[in-house]
């Protein structure tokens, strides 16, 4: 009887965890430091959220293709 | 008889481990950030709060995914 | 009789360890903050602390649901 | 006979190894920034001593239930 | 006789090692905060001593049940 290792799974799920690392503290830091100017200039709560949601959307794509990636390379 | 290795489990609970590990800090310095806010204007709490909730929702879902890959990906 | 190694175990214990990695630093960074913010505003201590364990409750849920992973990814 | 590696052990003392790293630099931060709070306005130690308990709790759970992993995934 | 690798030991030492590394970095802050706070207000040393010694237990007892874990997972 040999038993090499009763591992199972896709190491794709791996990829993605790491390709949400930095996105996941990049996001963090960006709407945090958002946040910060809305309390200090609370006039300008409506351009800092627009600019936040246009810089959001760069950073979440990387993530997002995290997942796109498992389908790409079978 | 030859045993190599006793291992066992499914390589996707790792996949999810790293997939926290990003939005976990980032939710922390993001959360951190509006909290700082409230304690120096508690007059734009409200704001910071609803903002807050928007950054969280992009941030958590990172996380969140990492759950779905494990389906996903067999 | 060929012994190759004699690990045991199950990895969905590193995947729980790695999934504490993250929603542990972030939960640190969170509450800190609001101890911070309670030492300099006393007076806005509740509004910190009600909105503490709001933000407490998003980053645990992702560290909880790495221990629940072990049990969905058999 | 051919004898390739005499590693032995248990994986899940790895497992808890890792889930120790986040709340050990977590509680590091949160502990650290409630005694700078409380240097500064030693008035409200009581009040930061006692919210400091509550995020230790938080905190310190994750590490501990690392230890418990280890006997729920065999 | 064919000896591809001739590793020896038990991994249980390196699940202690990981053990330390948070803890080990967690302490640092956590002391050096407490340090930070007695330069600035030497009148509250004894009060900052006190807590700086409940905080260290937290984080203390992480990194030893390190230790015992290598005797509880066999």
């Amino acid at each position: 009887m040999d038993i090499l290792a009763e591992l199972n799974g896709n190491i794709a799920t791996i990829g993605y965890g790491l390709a949400t690392l930095g996105p996941g503290i990049g996001l963090g830091i960006l709407i945090g430091k958002a946040l910060e100017g809305m309390a200090r200039q609370p006039e300008v709560a409506n351009t800092l959220r627009t600019n936040m949601f246009i810089g959001v959307a760069f950073v979440e794509v990387l993530a997002l293709l995290g997942l796109i990636a498992g389908f790409l390379f079978i």
